[in-house]
């Protein structure tokens, strides 16, 4: 794996000289955590066209990948998130600002669906806005990793509808399967949502094709996103999995960790709900997420 | 800058998991090239993460960087060859694909002013085709590494003019300072340019606002480009820049290389021209650049 294994150590010394020609050339950098990011950024990736002897063909298509990426990047489809998300970069970041602390809930990847301004619900209220799929009684505690009670931690959630699209992906400007509520005095919640469902990544851009070509599949594990901050606390940002997916041992995103992968609960139509809703001939899901949060000090998100 | 003086053991082991499992998803890529390019860029690509450790704020400024960057890119403005280009990743391409083979004539960056379709200009005739600049004869052999002349040779230049555009950053769709010529049957070729003068790349961009940032000048040294193609030749793909100019060793695309320095002779005003031309009272400047080309077989571009 060492490019001197395969060049004359002449050609070695050329491309060492160009390196630390591009290092130092930002030294004049005033900000040293700029300077230290552009300067780190420099040697990696020298190190890799090095090492992998990048050709000019390629590196042309390198150019024309980030460029079809740009292009199809606009207000409702990040492609650069989902390069960064298919490259594990984003989990990685997650995982190097979320450092596991005491019994705290882990943390995943925010994905590219969040949108700000979404409804409140009460408690107990459904989120699905009528987004297609079975309804799915989410219900547990925030507590702190000292167990007490989190009374009023804001709790976002959103997720795909059955047929693998977030409102955001439909061009009718839908709000739906998205929703914000509070955690009651003793730190317990409730929802209604539909029970998560596997979606593919948008793969008809070039990170799609980037997928195919190396084989991999463009699926998520079934999940459930939450966002969940509180005053004196990290926030979280989360997800829950589905106990049983054929697909959490090869989400696209590397988001899956086990400890996020929970027992949803299959209730046949007829079956009571919690809450006493009329659920008609239609059977229902339950699942039960007790969100740990970890003190504001720690690494973490939002910070 | 290793990561592990920083990070507990544990959390350097699910840190080099994540690495492993992402490195792993591509093992089903059936193209051994791009096998290899995928798993080594994501190596790469996390030891950068890791060691800087960086944050999720950075990490969105990334996205947005990258979003900016597609955004403004369009078929007259290619912002990625700039990234690429001010971190010296284009000019590493150039010197890996393009090993020094005996008295070769060295290679440096394609830029991205480029424009397939100049015309054709005959040998003695004038490329600029009433760019603004001074008039600057310039002349010389295309030879073989083994000193036979090459006759035929297709021989591409383009330049900025004196006000620091090439003809594609114009609104005019109009072809100016770009042309190519072939060598004559005894390998000489000559035409007319005119004198080149620094200019900065476009910095009205997200490219521009990281070199601002970092304090590094987005000014290129002076210099004209050539791309020159002959039958079992390595393609040539160069600049000539103007020994004594200030910007040589702060080129903002780390493309000076010491052998591509010419002497750029300043002629007054009453001059005579090399082929008789009436230059009036302008002055004019002369440059001799003999080209030599290495045998095809070698590492090169066009191949
Ligand atoms: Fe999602
Ligand atoms: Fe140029």
């Amino acid at each position: 794996m060492n490019e001197r294994n395969k060049v004359t150590t002449e050609q070695h010394a050329r491309e060492q000289a160009l390196v630390d020609k591009v290092v130092a050339s930002f030294e004049t950098a005033e900000d040293p955590r700029l300077k230290q990011l552009t300067q780190a950024l420099t040697r990696h990736l020298h190190a890799f066209l090095r090492e992998v002897r990048l050709t000019e063909a390629e590196w042309d298509e390198a150019i024309r990948f980030l460029t079809a990426a740009g292009h199809i990047t606009d207000g409702k489809r990040q492609e650069f998130i989902l390069l960064s998300d298919v490259l594990g970069a984003s989990m990685q970041t997650i995982a190097i600002n979320n450092e596991a602390y005491a019994n705290a809930t882990e943390a995943t990847v925010l994905g590219p669906f969040f949108v700000e301004g979404s409804p409140e619900i009460p408690l107990g209220g459904d989120m699905s806005f009528g987004a297609a799929g079975q309804p799915c009684w989410v219900e547990g505690t925030v507590t702190g990793t000292d167990g007490k009670p989190v009374p009023g931690a804001r709790m976002e959630v959103w997720e795909a509808d059955e047929d693998g699209f977030y409102d955001a992906q439909y061009d009718d400007d839908r709000t739906a399967a998205r929703g914000h509520l509070f955690s009651d005095q003793d730190g317990t919640y409730r929802f209604w949502a539909i029970t998560p469902t596997p979606y593919p990544i948008p793969h008809d851009g070039p990170v799609g094709a980037l997928l195919a070509a190396v084989g991999r599949s463009p699926m998520r594990a079934s999940h459930l996103h939450f966002d969940v901050r509180a005053e004196g606390k990290r926030t979280l940002i989360t997800h829950i999995f589905v106990r049983g997916d054929e697909l959490l041992d090869r989400d696209a995103v590397f988001g899956v960790k086990d400890s996020l992968i929970h027992d949803f609960v299959e209730h046949p139509a007829g079956t009571p709900a919690p809450d006493g809703r009329d659920l008609g001939d239609r059977s229902w899901s339950s699942v039960r997420f007790d969100i740990v949060l970890a003190p504001a000090n720690t690494t973490g998100a939002g910070e």
